[in-house]
């Protein structure tokens, strides 16, 4: 039984590349919004000053050779500064938070995929982001192939191996196994009209 | 008793603002050449691509209210890349590798000064680096008021209050204590060519 959320909730969705995530995030703000709820909505990493250069660092194409406990630290600097200037306060003042991403992201990509080992950054992940661990998180579930697919970007993220995404996909599932309060899994095959459905009817258990 | 030192041995040197570290890694280096070795010399953070993006920010002005998890990560993430992409490498070459400050600047400065704490700080910067310890570190110790006449500066992490400043002093002379094997402590209150000579001494005797 998942607990009732209401002002001040913290939400996050989650999934491989090309799952959909950015398509359901303006549909999940318009819902929350038309059910009297303030939404702060962002997307990991960026939305701080510093947050949008490590962005445009981690993304960009000329830094190819960014080792993964480089990569791992860069993702837990951006997220340590949005909790702090951003998430914190939000949720202080009532506001529904709806996060493109977050520390699942992190253990999924860098600890499961990357190969640093999942409770260790499931830990530090912990530590570096205040304790603050969402309330309910979305995994847009979808094989790998399908997302690499769908998604038509080509920057540093994207351009990994198969294998790598593959073990995100599995990353995601294991975790979603582990976390079965608070992670709702999505299935992502079906078109966008179906996936938003699903996504409804859970806001609507979660927040009546 | 320390142990001597030859080829790929890694030397750091370490100590507050003003303490005359750029000063005098020139002439560890001179030194080191003028006695038959190939030598790396380096600062952190930077001296890779990925690291001068980090120094670049963690050093400009405008980004006033970086929190200090983030500045600890931002150290992490440039510390990892510089590990794996410039100082391993020459090491395995047989360099001797001489970096202007490593990880003992992050434990003191984040972990003691920032309060971020000193024993998990010491174990996260290890995990960053690989285990990659220094073989010998120069401190170079001096008042803190002293230290910051000295440099002119003005940038944003010598912009921290007094009493920060203060809290390294102490943090680095904490450190020496607890690692006394690695740390050669340098009274660098004396002019530069004394200080010098102080570690030329300690030079011939870890070389020799």
């Amino acid at each position: 039984m998942r607990r009732k959320l209401g002002h001040g909730a913290f939400l996050t969705i989650e999934g491989p590349e090309g799952s959909g995530k950015s398509t359901q995030v303006p549909h999940i703000v318009r819902w929350l919004k038309s059910h009297g709820y303030r939404v702060r909505s962002i997307r990991e990493p960026g939305c701080t000053f510093l947050g949008e250069k490590i962005r445009e660092t981690l993304l960009s194409s000329k830094h190819k050779n960014i080792t993964t406990h480089a990569e791992l630290f860069l993702f837990l600097a951006a997220r340590a500064q949005l909790v702090e200037e951003v998430i914190l306060p939000a949720l202080k003042r009532g506001e529904v938070v709806v996060c493109d991403r977050y520390m699942d992201s992190t253990v999924v990509y860098q600890g499961i995929a990357g190969g640093l080992g999942r409770d260790f950054v499931e830990r530090l992940c912990a530590w570096g982001a205040h304790g603050l661990r969402p309330d309910v998180s979305f995994f847009l579930d979808l094989p790998y192939r399908e997302g690499l697919k769908r998604s038509g970007r080509k920057d540093r993220m994207e351009r990994k191996s198969f294998i790598f995404h593959a073990r995100v996909a599995e990353g995601y599932r294991k975790l979603a196994s582990g976390h079965s309060r608070r992670v709702v899994v999505i299935n992502a095959k079906s078109d966008v009209g179906s996936v938003w459905r699903n996504i409804e009817e859970e806001l609507k258990q979660l927040f009546k």
